[in-house]
């Protein structure tokens, strides 16, 4: 286990070697064992096998070639609707279509998702998420039929490696972990936490690729840029408000 | 790895053993190794030893005893703060200063937490989530210092156990997994998905406590009302207002 987590890294290249119903099957169980909110299990989780929901749901993840090459992805998504109707059919009144809930519900299908990620690698699978998951929520709740109480959290891709990435890098711990109380980060601590990042050889490439004088730059101007930032914000809570999870007002 | 996943079970009872530093550094490295947005990391962790801070944010998790009892409390908390700072030391103009980036760094903070919950674990380490978090982030926030930017999103007590709990129950896969596209649940879906968890024991005592007819009603007239859900939704809601995470507006 331990090895498994620290020798993780995203695949992006999957072998056409399709997953066996047994191993999806204890993947997804590893999912369900994952601490969750009151136990009501506030998810759920949409299997994309079929190559033509593939190719249908390949453009809201940018059309990244892994997302049709991998046998399945699989959607996680906070769900209320379960619970709902579970109370409607049980003489109860529920009131689970709020702001808490989708937090209470995004946290659930996290933590499933990280044991499905985990379980899936432990039995030499690879897996990526999709982030794009969030920019894309309303044509992937299209696509699904995600009914009202329910959207899209994130996406693992799931499949067996074609390639063996290095591991990427991380920050030092002292840059990530504060003791009793936060404490706020000086020049000197931003220099000293990203010093070994902007020493790698890697970010030295990305700065000449993108004619960046600075890594940082890289993520503000090109990769995750405010316009985008806003308007995927607002897209995303439209949804949030669409599927009944803002029915306090905002 | 997989028994790890399998045999997981909250703990809510510590021996007072103190974690060693160096497998508390282990299990925090094995939270970085998780996947995370644009591996920018948007999370902290704080640790919570000091058997004072313990006694100050115990009334936060509704005086659980497990809180002051276990030797750690870890608050994963989504943080934008840091890389505001290093953007602005490196002549770059952040904009992480909305919804998205408050929904990536919650993704990022849960996979980083699932992570340090499986390798606690996996030493031999019990752990419990703490829903109340969210619905304390307020008072969390002043006691632990946390700028502008960063919000507590889940709180995980780490320590050995001193009670060996049964497996909780879980819904059937069946319950949780949908194929191509989201089936919505019927009647008699409801019906067949509950019907162990209203078969056990467990729920027929709770009903006797509770004097309720239903399960579902324990949940939406006890565990989980309405005017708290609507309560916490609001006041969660405003520290993200507060904290920087609605510059866009709503």
């Amino acid at each position: 286990m331990m090895d498994t987590i620290f020798k993780h890294r995203s695949i992006r290249k999957y072998k056409d070697t399709p997953i066996s119903d047994a191993d999806l099957k204890e993947i997804l169980e590893a999912g369900t064992r994952a601490s969750n909110t009151g136990n009501m299990q506030v998810y759920s989780i949409v299997v994309t096998q079929d190559p033509e929901m593939k190719k249908k749901i390949a453009p809201f993840h940018f059309n990244q070639p892994m997302v049709t090459q991998a046998p399945v992805l699989l959607t996680f998504c906070a769900d209320v609707n379960r619970f709902h109707k579970y109370s409607q059919f049980r003489k109860a009144e529920p009131a689970y279509d709020n702001f808490l809930w989708f937090v209470n519900g995004a946290i659930d299908t996290i933590l499933a998702s990280q044991n499905v990620a985990l379980a899936a690698e432990e039995k030499g699978m690879g897996i990526c998420y999709l982030g794009t998951t969030v920019y894309m929520a309303e044509q992937i709740i299209d696509l699904l039929k995600l009914p009202e109480g329910v959207v899209p959290v994130t996406t693992v891709v799931v499949g067996y490696p074609d390639e063996n990435p290095p591991l990427t890098d991380r920050l030092p711990l002292e840059g990530l972990v504060h003791y009793e109380t936060y404490k706020d980060y000086s020049r000197e601590d931003i220099d000293r936490i990203y010093a070994e990042k902007e020493a790698l050889e890697e970010t030295k490439e990305l700065l000449k690729e993108n004619q960046k004088e600075t890594l940082a730059q890289i993520f503000t101007d090109n990769r995750y840029k405010k316009e985008d930032n806003l308007q995927f914000s607002k897209l995303y809570l439209k949804v949030l408000q669409e599927k009944g999870f803002f029915n306090h007002g905002v």
